[in-house]
């Protein structure tokens, strides 16, 4: 996603609080293809950036469903312009399969006077080179519901009908005072907004400890698309979120049960495995010259931790349910090797 | 202090390495009266700001000798413009003894042209109106070497003879790697001159470990000059330099000894009851605009920790010596009651 005033281009506007622009292209890939773009293996491409946590989502579900081979992923730089994100990883500058160098040329292939921010994830149908969908809730959800015909063997139920309800309610509540509160923190153009944003974040963790003290897992005993959504904000919480945005009550690491139920997921195939802490930090410092004008990264923190031991098998669960663990990432999907480890070792 | 480029108003210069004008004004303040300013009780006023780290020493070795009645004080507010910290705290924003708004007004009584920063802390001579000096690396060691006359019963050895070498070397350390280092860090020009600085920052806090994690204080038994100079910088280092100088490998409630240390001070008499969090955040986070233009506040971290129990009595040291420690502070020179507390308690 980018968060930027589409006209301003500014992220914090002085005297506001942060509101995020919640129009997507609703346009949707089904079934039975009622939009007009029906599931089918090889047409679509999943433009992603390992920086952003919306994508991060897409990244993770597809990863557990082993949608690996019917639906290509493409992933842009973890920095952007005011306009695009960018291709600006692949050798040529181009993605290799859209053969275009910025996101937003996906865009205008569809609607030429496009008027929002070119987000990702976003998915476009290969045939045209246009843009279907960058409706980051949505997609998830369909990955789960409607490419089940494709869905590895073994693949977790992260949307099972009999939990909806529950995990809806608990992620309309992540939405607003986690995945978005972060953002409002940061971008408060006001100290007043700022700490309203502060006490609504923390006041919604503190209420998450109290919720997954004695269970493994948000709803039910499997991971479900409720985890999916609070882990990659908590994933960003140190490195990013806790300084960048001054979400600074404590780090996830001083949050015992927070930090344990985060490093559970980490270690889990199809989390930990799609993060990229040095594209993480890269894309926020250098983005944001409105709250980080040198661009300059931070050095820290120390990272090493999230791979230390969690105890949460204790409190039962089953990650994958009935099914297992997907395999490893496939070859040019794999975050390159652990550049997040740091030269020191925690004490 | 004042860090800002006294030309440009700057604190970051692009592409460059943060360089601390340390040409101060060097008349000094002595029993003999050498440079025409003998001590003498009452005739001179100590103006501090108490967000400042290099002010809190001279606060601290005022009190911790008991010099508040022959030497008193005046305290200008956190927050300061391009050119002069000033007297805001005050009802009618003027020092109630020196009776100037600004604090430069002192500095051009004796110097019209005064070119460089107008710095915390400074002595004032009262008859005259005029700077004596704001040299602050001398003004806390004067404190303990001219002004022994009047020392109160019991009070500490902060410099004594047989450690000056020591206590020089190591002072020497800390200023270049941690005091001056964390700025260093925070208004670096260029991602190179971070880097180096906090390389550098770190590895003198793991040296700094390794010496304290068998002795109780740096240098001796006793607490020393040394500790002051150290104290100043660790107090700040969560609420302040970890976020906003990104000095953020870890925070120092992550590294034990270094905590350990810094909490038995704090909670030693004569140290934390100079420290008032809420115009320390305030001052870097306001006066900083060109790391923080939205000169938004953090409302954490969670200090209340600095209370708890540390341990370090097992090391042995005494920390007065022979002496004993100081009496609470004067009233009108108390911390306002705790402010810094915050609304929830440490999980």
């Amino acid at each position: 996603m980018t968060e930027e005033n589409s006209t301003t281009g500014a992220y914090v506007e002085a005297g506001k609080e942060f509101t995020r622009d919640t129009h997507y292209i609703e346009t949707r890939i089904t079934a039975d293809g009622r939009d007009g773009y029906p599931v089918e293996p090889g047409r679509y491409r999943l433009i992603v950036a390992r920086a952003c946590p919306w994508a991060n989502r897409a990244i993770i579900v597809r990863r557990l469903l082993g949608l690996e081979d019917v639906l290509s992923m493409g992933m842009c730089g973890p920095t952007h312009d005011k306009r695009s994100w960018t291709f600006d990883l692949d050798p040529d500058g181009l993605d290799p399969v859209l053969k275009i160098p910025r996101l937003q040329d996906a865009y205008f292939a569809r609607f030429p006077e496009y008027p929002r921010g070119i987000t990702v994830p976003a998915i476009v149908d290969v045939p045209t080179g246009q843009v279907v969908t960058n409706n980051y809730p949505q997609i998830t959800l369909d990955l789960s519901t409607q490419w089940s015909q494709y869905h590895r063997e073994g693949a977790p139920q992260l949307y099972p009908e009999h939990l909806r309800t529950e995990i809806d309610e608990v992620a309309d509540l992540i939405f607003r005072d986690v995945n978005n509160g972060v953002y409002r923190c940061g971008f408060a153009g006001s100290q007043e907004a700022y700490d309203a944003a502060y006490e609504r974040l923390f006041a919604r963790l503190d209420w998450l400890t109290d919720r997954l003290s004695g269970q493994r897992y948000l709803v039910g005993d499997t991971i479900t698309e409720a985890d999916v959504r609070l882990f990659t904000t908590l994933v960003r919480f140190d490195p990013v979120y806790h300084g960048h945005f001054k979400c600074n009550r404590s780090k996830l690491s001083e949050m015992p049960v927070l930090w344990a139920y985060a490093r559970d997921l980490f270690q889990t195939p199809g989390f930990g495995d799609t993060v990229d802490f040095a594209q993480i930090k890269r894309h926020y410092y250098v983005v944001h010259t409105d709250i980080n004008p040198t661009q300059i990264v931070p050095a820290g923190p120390d990272l090493a931790n999230w791979l230390t031991p969690h105890g949460r098998e204790s409190l039962g669960g089953r990650p994958f349910g009935d099914g297992t663990p997907p395999l490893p990432p496939k070859p040019g999907e794999v975050v390159p090797a652990r550049d997040w480890v740091p030269v020191h070792s925690p004490a």
